[in-house]
């Protein structure tokens, strides 16, 4: 049996699903091996993987039936999105050297094939920049505020994980256009991030206020017409009571509830009849045909110094679970990557 | 002093709201009076009322915040809407004899200002079909659906309390639509009559059904694309788990809580994301400008047969209170309408 160049130069470390978690995952949940590389094959390229993300939605990801993608099996690499260069190529599109986007999953050399690769414009944003504001957080908060949420630039809006990957990114586009925008964070440090580097009109501390309900009330006292929620929990109940009318709720996590014993019921629906309100939800890659203007639209503003979204960075693969769980008890600050080759 | 004619040949009986009800309205937060009528002054006419309505939604405005409309002050009378018959009039519009529909309350005989009142046009319906399914209930209906909802031909159609005044329509209007169309009830008789006289798919009888959600799977195994709700509470849960993609939820009412000492708290708005789907509500008066062009379709859909609502009528306005108490039992058979005179 011959042994190929990249069989002799590589091997693939890999994060595999060891076991379903039932409620908040843990590095129990996964399992590290590693393996000789897949050789691509025509149309496909072996990447080294540079940066590869953690983000809320891979919780969902880790079920049985995630229900809009497909299951992670047991075994198999944890799903993530990243950003990987190509060592060895049987493509004419992307030679060796040439940065991508793709689902790389939590591993250090995929082999994939072209139609899963994203070129990488570094006309648009460096690699850390696609990571983030260019990447699939950013396009979340992109695509909820304008095509979901429908923002006008006399809405009073909240963003909640506003510190978070898409709330930053969310809660920022809230103040370019011109809206009233509160964000709401856990932690002083959080809430400066907001108010300071970020430009929002306001910010609540959830771990410090007595009541989330009169804090809003403080910041926004005519209430709120646009919410981009990333937690659910008794933070949307409050927010419900809160809405103006034609109010619109964008669904886009619910990290409050991630993990919980038992869900938290939502008792204020009935608003929305009044209000003439409505509570929806997405997910992004609906929007898949709109990436490339949205990208347009992030960079121009990274450029003029608009937009900006704080990047929490971990080293190695071997970070990537512990990451996992710094997401649900609020450890990061700002969205979480991990870094495992230069740059 | 002179007499005026009106005061000497009418009074004007009345159920004022003595009390604001902090659960279910009784009897109790009523009182009758009668008083000498108002006479008209320019503009106006006085009214001998042949029909009002008995609706759920009265239980929010009799709230001292209602939210979308103004509250009904102690010792005034109960807002409702209601047909009736000029009896003098000092508008060259509306002369002696027309019938009319309006603002009514439950009162005999009120005075009120052209500006007030919708004239009722005979070729479209008679007086009871103005009362149901060209009044309120049916424009209701039928901008929930079509608006709110957009109903499509291939949807799959959940409408719960179908039997009720807004729910037989809504139900039929899926059925005319082509969609397939399950209506949710409390009786077998109510189960009978939408699946026999209204022609529905199928109906769950939720007093007898072990389990609403399976009751549903039943019905609906595909799941469901558009859920008009009137009731609330634990079947909306059932019915977010069981949305299909885009699937959309019209929030109409919400019987179930109403009076309820702690609200029913909805736990599956998660499922709002994967699904991309919403929750949204509406008031049937912001579409007053489209009333017309919905009662012409209303119209000719009765006259051609496809369209039906059962109307329950009770006589005389001492029967008005002990009506809101049927709502609330599931003890009324269709839209309750009060007769106060012959039509």
């Amino acid at each position: 049996m011959n042994v190929s160049d990249s069989q002799r130069n590589f091997r693939n470390h890999r994060v595999v699903l060891a076991e379903r978690p039932r409620a908040l995952p843990g590095v129990e949940h996964f399992r590290f091996d590693d393996q000789p590389v897949s050789e691509p094959g025509d149309g496909e390229v072996l990447l080294e993987t540079v940066y590869v993300s953690v983000d809320p939605a891979m919780r969902v990801w880790m079920n049985e039936d995630p229900g809009y993608v497909p299951p992670i099996a047991i075994g198999d690499v944890m799903r993530a999105g990243g950003i990987g260069r190509v060592v060895e190529s049987r493509s004419a599109r992307f030679p060796v050297g040439a940065l991508v986007q793709a689902r790389l999953g939590w591993q250090t050399h995929p082999t994939l094939s072209e139609a899963q690769l994203t070129p990488i414009d570094l006309a648009l944003g460096g690699p850390l920049e696609w990571m983030g504001p260019l990447g699939g957080t950013g396009l979340t908060a992109y695509f909820g505020m304008y095509r979901v949420g429908a923002v006008k630039s006399d809405d009073r809006v909240l963003v909640s994980a506003a510190s978070g990957g898409v709330g930053q990114v969310a809660s920022q586009i809230a103040r370019l256009e011109g809206c009233r925008s509160v964000g709401i964070a856990g932690g002083e440090a959080k809430c400066q991030h907001l108010t300071g580097s970020l430009g929002l009109s306001g910010a609540v501390d959830y771990k410090s206020v007595p009541d989330i309900g009169a804090a809003i009330d403080d910041l926004l006292p005519d209430g709120i017409d646009l919410y981009f929620d990333n937690v659910g929990g008794p933070i949307l109940d409050a927010v419900l009571e809160r809405l103006r009318p034609r109010g619109r709720v964008v669904i886009c996590g619910r990290i409050s509830q991630t993990g919980s014993e038992s869900l938290y019921g939502v008792k204020n629906l009935g608003a929305l009849i009044g209000k003439r309100a409505r509570v929806e939800g997405f997910i992004v890659s609906d929007y898949a045909a709109e990436f490339d203007t949205a990208r347009e639209w992030l960079s121009a503003r990274i450029k003029a110094g608009e937009l900006s979204q704080r990047l929490h960075v971990l080293e190695g693969l071997e970070s990537a679970p512990k990451g996992r769980g710094m997401l649900f008890d609020g450890e990061n600050t700002g969205k979480l990557v991990v870094q495992l080759a230069s740059a």
